[in-house]
């Protein structure tokens, strides 16, 4: 009874471990399903393919390597899941846990919706877990997240001897995608971990494969994303690109880069998004007076695109992201996990809108 | 212009360090009002003072001297708000963001709430932080939240010279206090920040000093807690301490430690709330079986007191704790701020219940 109450406790108040005697076969997360990417065709698992990087600012170069939005789909009768997830480096960020920074989260299928499981603590450059055990044993649809601020290195899926492992069940592979061009905040700092940037919340409840082109401290409407963005097979486009564009920059370039990514695309719908109110703003009165400009040449943006006749394009206001408790952001800027389900359902429901005319 | 451009870039993604030319002038904060502590008649940041910790478990005497749940209130017509803070040491967790084990939190009046206005970034043991400028310079109240996870050796507000920094409005000081014993999760793992802890939170929200007795992987039951906690003139005790104590212990400890707080405490209001319900049960077959003992033996002395005439003791279960869509927690155990938000509703409810007869 004394051994039962030890193991007991170590499983509730630390990482889950698991029974080491079991015997793990491993595959290549490639060689399953892989979301969030966008080039298909490649190994890597960074969200922008080397070779579309050329014309990017340098930030956006380094920052597409990290995984953010990044997830893959497989099934497995196996009752005990094993990740072994390499890093190029562990990185350190002051406002959001080290397991959203470096580490995984796996969900599975319940049949209705994605169900969250656990979470893979990371501990160094290369990590091994087993994130769940004693499981019925039937085949069942499983999905990790992966990293939002490091870089993957390589990703392997572990299942028990004697069971499967294989390419999910194709009703459950999105056949669109959607493509979200934004800052930290879409990138998914400050998520408590990596299913919970609000890219991948919407990847959940959503049937699209969402491409998460979130950059922190950048997103800053350069026009070459333009031509990544109408590279990708999107159903729709989401701009929530103004927390890091200064008020100048906004009435400089937001014009330049919504007409041409249409000109590209002429029939997909675009849904621009504010930025958010930044908590400062209300106590600070220079900070109010600057951080409005960004949302006011946004919104000036979208009425000249409106009177000049565009169509399908959608706007969302600040007032509609956090709700209005000032609890949102872990620091005025981030949003939490309570914040990012908030922007969560107001956006899910301008997607729902803004697709369904085409349907 | 480029030189404005360059300025409003840091202020938006990096701390705000604000204008090094003012000169501040500190006060230490236990010259102000500060709340949270069993024992008000102490110049330390420690939640029970040592004198009190004798009879406690290593762990608990250990972790009672965190600042978890303890706050600072004061008032100024300074422009500016600077805080000192020293920690003993810079603590690291893999689930929590280092502003919330070793930083801190300002909060505002703005006359009808406390207002998040901005989080203190801890770098060393050792920082001092603009938290915000340009504020109007009417005279305000203002409240700071301490680390979760870190022992604060010296707190100091500063001001601008030539302004007031006071106690606060007597109108903004509770008169009567709640005590709440628990875990990690009632101590604030993995809150986003320090006001986000759930007792933090109600402590915004309700007149009522909260004395947060959440420890680390503690909580368990003992008796000489049942003392402790009578030593303390609340209006009501809430225990949120069955996620450690395992279901045997709960058998054994629960009747005896409320017993005794009733005996010691006759007319005060008890509010027993269960476990969160652990992510990982609903997949890991065993994990359900023996997590839900806990639960169940709660529930059991709970019925055993009602059918012995014992009033004033209200229950939460589980399935009112953190809403139904598993996405409350950072592992599957540790509630984040949108867990934490949804049981503070909860509890918010219950404490309006237990506290309404009385009064």
């Amino acid at each position: 009874m004394k051994t039962y109450s030890i193991v007991l406790l170590l499983c509730l108040l630390t990482p889950y471990l698991g029974n080491a005697q079991e015997n793990f076969i491993f595959k290549k997360a490639y060689d399953l399903k892989v979301l969030g990417r966008v080039s298909e065709d490649t190994s890597h698992f960074q969200r922008i393919d080397s070779a579309d990087l050329q014309n990017l600012p340098p930030a956006v170069q380094r920052y597409a390597k990290f995984s953010a939005g990044m997830n893959v789909v497989f099934k497995t009768d196996s009752k005990s899941i094993k990740i072994h997830w390499k890093l190029k480096k562990m990185n350190t960020l002051w406002n959001m846990p080290s397991v959203a920074v470096n580490g995984i989260d796996l969900y599975g299928w319940n049949g209705q919706e994605w169900q969250y499981i656990s979470s893979g603590r990371p501990n160094s450059e290369d990590n091994q877990m087993i994130m769940v055990e004693n499981l019925d044993g039937k085949m069942r649809n499983y999905r990790i997240f992966l990293p939002i601020y490091a870089e993957v290195k390589d990703l392997e899926i572990g299942v028990l001897e004697k069971t499967t492992l294989s390419p999910p069940d194709t009703a459950l592979v999105p056949s669109s995608k959607i493509a979200i061009y934004g800052s930290s905040i879409t990138q998914g700092i400050a998520a408590s971990r990596p299913g919970m940037a609000y890219p991948s919340i919407l990847s959940r409840r959503l049937d699209f494969d969402f491409i998460n082109l979130g950059f922190s401290g950048s997103g800053k409407m350069e026009l070459p994303i333009a031509d990544l963005l109408a590279k990708i097979p999107a159903q729709l486009y989401i701009l929530d690109c103004v927390p890091n564009t200064l008020p100048e920059q906004v009435k400089d370039r937001a014009y330049p880069l919504i007409t041409r990514l249409r000109m590209l695309k002429p029939e997909i719908p675009i849904i621009m998004v504010e930025s958010v109110k930044r908590e400062i703003s209300n106590w600070n009165s220079a900070m109010y007076t600057r951080v409005n400009g960004q949302n006011d040449e946004y919104r000036k943006t979208f009425d000249k695109l409106v009177a000049e006749g565009y169509q399908n394009i959608y706007y969302i206001s600040t007032s509609e992201l956090m709700g209005d408790d000032h609890e949102a952001t872990v620091d005025g800027t981030h949003l939490t996990d309570l914040g990012f389900m908030r922007i969560s359902k107001t956006i899910e429901r301008y997607i729902k809108d803004s697709i369904a005319p085409l349907q």
